[in-house]
């Protein structure tokens, strides 16, 4: 079976946030597939999807200082300046962590590890509301 | 549907194009797909696909701009160095940016945000031409 | 057809290990299929998945040197730190890298590069094994 599905994330503050339970309540149709995979797919250029710790609050929070760092905001180098200074960066970072995830279905539900959670990083100071696509594909019961 | 079809990218100047017209050029067929996935997948390891914005030209030299502050050509720690100063940085950013890219098929064609483009990152100063490969799977009409 | 098994990677030690060999012996089915896709997920948050070079081991000690200095162990403004100075760090490699690698299958294997090999990037001092979601999706002959 195939099904897609357009999920709109609410505006969040830049940064990463944690969006499993979010992504997961708009396609309850998962419970029907055995085998297959999820694919999430950010449709921007200034957001990104990534997988990381879906536990401590300061693992999101050091990757934002980190990306911040290796990325910096309004670097003299940007020709690309119209937008802001958190512009380009965000563009860069966009490329870095992709704009996809994908994740096995098994028995109905993402096959994650134990401390795996689908992060959303927002890499504009105000990116307002972020679209998903959700295609799950596989075989059902 | 299955479908799977190696486009051969023409040789580019090291750093970022946008190839998505290119590339669906060559696969016509994806008109015939109502739901479904579109995978890219560049059989190299100095260059990369990625998506990032599809208008103004200074965000891919941008992108290649701190991609070499980044991951600088012949740093004094690469051991790595037969193929010259630009080769090593090549494979570095191949696995920071990644070989391939998987978007959502939708209504015949691709399920990309209004300014998401494909871009091919040519890391070597002369590549020569790319193989990507590329695999639809969906439902048809 | 699907096929999905979880493969356990035995524990290496920190840096890049190429693990193509090990990963196909798991998945003999492969050889049934005309053309699909290979999906492999690793379920961690401190270990990755990427393709690069499969033949100078030199890449793969480069690019764990190179990784070190854009991601250092216990670099100042961490506040995850509860689990050592390699931690942090582990994750935002994680998230740079992916943990998921998706390859084009044709004629019953991989269609990769002639110098693509699949890397495991194992970012803890002492990771221990690994597991690894391998999923298959195509049309058998």
């Amino acid at each position: 079976m195939w099904l897609q599905k357009t999920i709109v994330l609410k505006s969040r503050s830049r940064g990463f946030h944690l969006v499993t339970e979010e992504l997961l309540a708009q396609i309850p149709e998962i419970r029907r597939i055995q085998v297959g995979l999820a694919h999430f797919f950010i449709q921007h250029t200034s957001a990104s999807l990534t997988l990381n710790e879906n536990a401590d609050p300061s693992v999101r929070r050091d990757l934002e200082t980190h990306l911040r760092q290796l990325v910096p905001d309004g670097a003299a180098h940007y020709v690309h300046r119209l937008e802001g200074p958190d512009d380009m960066p965000a563009h860069i970072k966009a490329s870095l962590l992709g704009a996809a995830v994908s994740i096995p279905i098994g028995g109905g539900g993402l096959q994650l590890g134990t401390w795996q959670g689908i992060y959303l990083g927002e890499h504009r100071d105000h990116g307002g509301p972020r679209s998903v696509v959700a295609t799950l594909n596989g075989e059902t019961f």
